[in-house]
């Protein structure tokens, strides 16, 4: 990666930080009667000093490239954020993937307990509508309604929760999964919400029809490239570098795909995956060299 | 109760079975992947089947007594019923509440497991905001995002997640709790999506300033009425008539109106609220003796 690429990420990431810790203040907002401070604090634990954001970098930049910048985009990249975090809070708990470390810190139920932990997960999850929908997003609420909506279809049943469910039914199964089935889970479980990312910053900046449609296949491509690398660093990296119990998905009857593929398949579809998000972005020229550069980042990274 | 409270609460029911029903089908919507089986099975079990649909028939009364009815309504008056539904299954979690029984019937996590029952409180939770935002609910998107906001507001940290919180927070600490504790955490636990579905019939309708401030004070009397009655059905029920473990309030520290200020003191309070919820109805004249009749209806319930 160019340093300047991470530098950007790293920058993004740091706003994304100060708009999250705002939004998690200990005075409550309008509408609301009191913020119960162990919650509170979970939620915090959950949503704050961690993470590359790439998320919200996503909204941001897609955003940024079609001329929507500032503290709406800001907003609505938490809001994205937030869905985010409440995911990992939830697959974490002992009854999913038992996880004791998240980016090298206790998981929410072991830093608070079970309950709080779901609660947090909850919250985040009810807030990131909460911010969606409210006018500091977006003056107009035909693009707020709009931005919830996909929001929650990429979050939901058709998306990211059961693209979950598809993965605990994957470790109880017995034999080899299909590739085709290892690609819907993974479209489901990490894709929905990446490709959503994309889609957020083109409904935020009113992108035309033509102009979602090729952005949808660079966020569907992007998601794809994500999860394979994300497979590929399980099977082969350590605990150290990832934060993270290193390669738990062989231990479980992970439905992946370099248990379908092996290592050098995953890899060559990894890139074949960069190669049709970048070819998506030919329509925007030039002002897509940081989403280019994005695809190629996530299919790189060692996080 | 008249008979004629009774049969029209049950039709609406009714109605919103159906309409829950045609929402959880197993086809994909418009965003959807794919709707895998067990999650939307254990969704289903969740949602459908029981309860009265107190919630709902605010949501539809309300916004009758304003003018507003049909199919629009009805999907809002669901999209509240979700978060209702979602919370009974995280409550009934064993790391929560630890229910093996609701409405007469296995909870969620005893019908499936508990990592599905998790993940369907999720994906109802977000498939409220799903039904919340999107354009059947109402064409004017100021309206489904106003919606949304309020809906989002009732349910997470400031409201009803920040309400389960602090009930957890009671069973843990010693002592006596004040009137006043009691009450900001009923507020929050049950009252808010209570007040809130009253609201939700106003916004739907596109009720006035002082029509809306009127029915928030009926909607959060109503609500206070609710939750002291059920402290006074715990206290007093049996397993049999409620569909639940009765008496497991004070045998795990609850904090309740009944152990604050005992039965009689209880039932004192529960009928001023009553009285309070009627009298702010008062700008609506006949026009509202349904919602009149469901204030009685909450706090002579034996449900």
């Amino acid at each position: 990666m160019t340093p300047s690429f991470e530098i950007r990420l790293a920058k993004c990431g740091a706003r994304v930080e100060v708009a999250l810790d705002a939004l998690l203040a200990a005075r409550a907002g309008p509408g609301e009667l009191a913020r119960p401070a162990r919650l509170l604090a979970a939620m915090r634990h959950a949503a704050l000093g961690g993470g590359k954001r790439l998320r919200p970098f996503l909204v941001v930049e897609t955003a940024a490239m079609l001329g929507a910048r500032g503290a709406r985009v800001l907003r609505a990249a938490c809001a994205v954020e937030c869905v985010h975090c409440y995911s990992l809070v939830h697959d974490d708990l002992p009854a999913m993937d038992d996880d004791d470390l998240r980016r090298g810190r206790p998981t929410a139920h072991k830093a608070f307990d079970e309950a709080t932990a779901i609660l947090a997960g909850d919250a985040l999850l009810t807030l990131a509508f909460d911010i969606a929908a409210a006018p500091p997003t977006h003056p107009d609420p035909a693009i707020r309604a709009d931005f919830t909506l996909g929001l929650a279809r990429a979050s939901g049943l058709g998306g990211m929760a059961g693209g979950q469910m598809l993965d605990l039914d994957a470790e109880r199964h017995e034999g080899a999964f299909t590739r085709k089935h290892v690609e819907l889970l993974q479209a489901m479980k990490t894709g929905a919400l990446l490709r959503f990312s994309v889609e957020a910053g083109a409904i935020l900046a009113g992108a035309s029809a033509a102009e979602r449609k090729a952005l949808n296949e660079y966020g569907r491509a992007l998601g794809a490239a994500f999860q394979i690398a994300d497979d590929i660093l399980d099977a082969e990296g350590d605990t150290v570098t990832l934060g993270k119990r290193a390669g738990k998905d062989a231990g479980r009857h992970k439905a992946t795909l370099v248990g379908v593929s092996g290592i050098e398949g995953a890899r060559a579809i990894r890139d074949e995956f960069v190669a049709r998000a970048i070819r998506a972005l030919d329509m925007f020229g030039d002002k897509a060299g940081v989403l280019a550069a994005a695809a190629r980042f996530v299919a790189a990274r060692e996080f």
